[in-house]
């Protein structure tokens, strides 16, 4: 049996146990990993190291190098997020609806784990102990796939992990990392219907899409973000110059930054070469249509593929439009349903925007850089997702439960 | 640009219009298309006819052509279907939560229809109109692929519901049908990402195997029903008798129906007999195990690939099991996590059983019969739910929405 068929299946043995689980066994384990973590990391970053040496050898690049690296400060983070997981509410085995029908039978509806979850990811190691966590608290199983330019890393994590799950009440087969790094190992990953419940992949453009492509396992999309933000007529010149700038350039490497400005002619004729001085300014690349390059008299000029493009970087398209409903028809185009943004005094254009816009979060007067597990108050996540199935924005712990009904008679036959 | 293209695209061009008509303009489209499958009764019946034919000509079994036969009365039974679903309330625009961030962002997370819904099905006209009325009724644009072998009718009623909607608030293109029963016309809905939100498939095993395998639009699973029900050794005979009665006996063509049954040694040793002779006489076939033919003196021994299979038919298999887990153990290999049942009068066993079962329904001392959307009280479904994410069990209205996340601020931006 493979690695991966093998592996599942231990997960999936351990599900029906991971179910009945009490919140304080779970917490409990958790701790237990936290402080395994910090006592374990100086063995921790020797393997990182090993990473991170493959790593300069093959010509990583230096961004990549630095998202591998782990520090003591990082594990100590690291292991203070599964400590924050403990403190949120276990969605499982709440009681969602309960009811009698006329012919007697009592019907409850109760959250439950998914069973076993398959995370596909890249190159992060924290991804690991996020994840391990997340799943944990909620009953589940996982089954981890990272990339090869963290393996040793996630490979010694994984073992510290495992020898503090084997002092809690939890079994450690709940817990698995695929430790081949082929390609193969991932395409084995989402054929295995009956064995993993649900797959979510956590990565790149290029990562999702082959998931969503070949997985015959349910996955839920996350993270895809072409983003945009749309400056009314009526928009405050100071709030717009903010909201975009911050949306932009704040962080421009995640999902919620925004790709695209969407300018009202009006406002762009009086303000958009101060806005665009200022991106400029914190080094963002212009590329726009060509009332924005007659505007400006700078930038290059963007094309189709441009506005179909998520950069993650400091790259920013720029089109002037005519009115509300041309921002909506670009938006409705080129967008990921992710995060949308209008600035806008004017409420009618908000009420519109908001209403039509078909996105897992629509703004009006902020940046989309608030879509964002902890800064909705959801505390850690799992993901954002981009699909519209099971779960819509960013997913905490109740995105990793299904639900069941026990039905209870007494003889009850139907007629 | 291909048939199913083309009418996935018109009917996204809907979505947004139909996200923002109101519960009464819905209801009373409803209401319109309702009274032209009355009115228009003969011309349909006249269409069903060339189906009918068409069908005897090549071969079709009596069961099949009935279940695409329509008559005045059944006419009648399916606009009165569409009436009951107006009185179902509407889950969209409903707010799910809403609460104030620190930093003075106010959001709200409210229901949003799905966006365009496929339906992929096999002969029943009448699913023609229950899919279209739940996905209008929630808001969704849908694109209907019906078998070959009711196009006709598929065709002639799609034509008078068009007639219906174009005399209401809602656009005709919101409801497709795909016209086009060739294999391929199916193979390309499985990957229109981007213009289908989900497919739902309703029909037999190899329909449901063939959307789930090729589909990367995500895809909600429906229907596969290979249940069980436990007789545990302190069951009461006759509640026990009639469980197992009516759920194989009473409508064996449906997904809720049983497969197998698994006896405890003792109960079987005094009661398998009686039971196994009741559904004999009803004209089910035994497939039993060792034990269970050695019991009954009759009957043909029991495959692993029986076990695997859902006959939707005058079968069953028995096997005699010496303990409750044993029972556990087979449902969890041979279940597909649709309905199971116990009957004991054993509280921890029974609690074990609803505990440690995963399925979408769980019963003690019923019928597994009564998974359905009707008996649950939700009124009309547009299936049952047999996969973990986003809807599990019978699937109503609220089903049919996901949600979206309406951000209000006043300028805030990510520090």
């Amino acid at each position: 049996m493979s690695e991966v068929r093998q592996k599942a299946a231990s997960a999936k043995q351990t599900a029906a146990l991971m179910s009945s689980l009490t919140t304080a066994q779970k917490n409990e384990a958790l701790l237990l990993m936290a402080d395994a973590l910090v006592t374990e990391q100086q063995s921790i970053i020797q393997a990182n190291q090993l990473d991170l040496d493959r790593g300069r050898e093959n010509g990583t690049s230096l961004s990549l190098l630095d998202r591998i690296k782990l520090t003591e400060d990082r594990i100590v983070s690291i292991a203070e997020g599964l400590r924050q997981i403990t403190e949120l509410p276990d969605p499982t085995g709440t009681e969602l609806e309960s009811f009698e029908r006329p012919n007697g039978l009592r019907i409850r509806k109760i959250q439950v784990p998914l069973g076993v979850i398959g995370i596909i990811y890249e190159a992060r190691p924290n991804v690991t102990v996020d994840a391990a966590g997340l799943c944990l608290k909620t009953g589940n199983a996982v089954v981890l796939r990272g990339g090869s330019a963290a393996i040793s890393s996630n490979k010694r994590i994984i073992e510290v992990l495992h020898e503090a799950l084997s002092r809690s009440a939890l079994p450690a087969d709940a817990l698995q990392l695929i430790e081949d790094t082929d390609r193969s190992s991932v395409d084995e990953m989402l054929k295995l219907n009956g064995l993993l419940d649900v797959i979510i992949p956590r990565g790149g453009a290029s990562l999702i899409r082959n998931v969503v492509e070949n997985a015959t396992v349910p996955v839920i999309e996350t993270g895809a973000g072409i983003c945009h933000t749309y400056i009314d007529e009526s928009a405050r010149t100071q709030m717009a110059s903010d909201i975009v700038f911050n949306a932009k350039v704040q962080r421009p490497s995640v999902c919620n930054s925004i790709e695209t400005l969407l300018v009202h002619e009006a406002f762009a004729k009086r303000h958009l070469a101060e806005i665009a001085g200022r991106l400029k300014e914190a080094g963002v690349e212009i590329r726009g249509c060509e009332t924005t390059l007659k505007l400006l008299g700078y930038g290059t000029p963007v094309t189709e593929e441009n506005f179909a493009t998520e950069y993650n970087d400091y790259i920013i398209n720029v089109r002037v439009v005519q009115k509300l409903d041309e921002a909506l028809a670009h938006i409705s185009k080129f967008g990921t349903m992710h995060s949308e943004c209008i600035v806008t005094e004017n409420e009618d254009h908000a009420a519109r925007f908001l209403q039509l816009v078909d996105a897992a979060a629509v703004y009006h007067n902020a940046s989309t850089r608030f879509t964002d597990g902890f800064e909705f108050g959801y505390g850690a996540e799992i993901g954002i997702s981009t699909q519209k199935l099971h779960a819509r924005g960013p997913m905490g712990l109740p995105a990793l439960t299904s639900t069941k009904y026990l039905v209870i008679g007494n003889g009850q036959i139907r007629g």
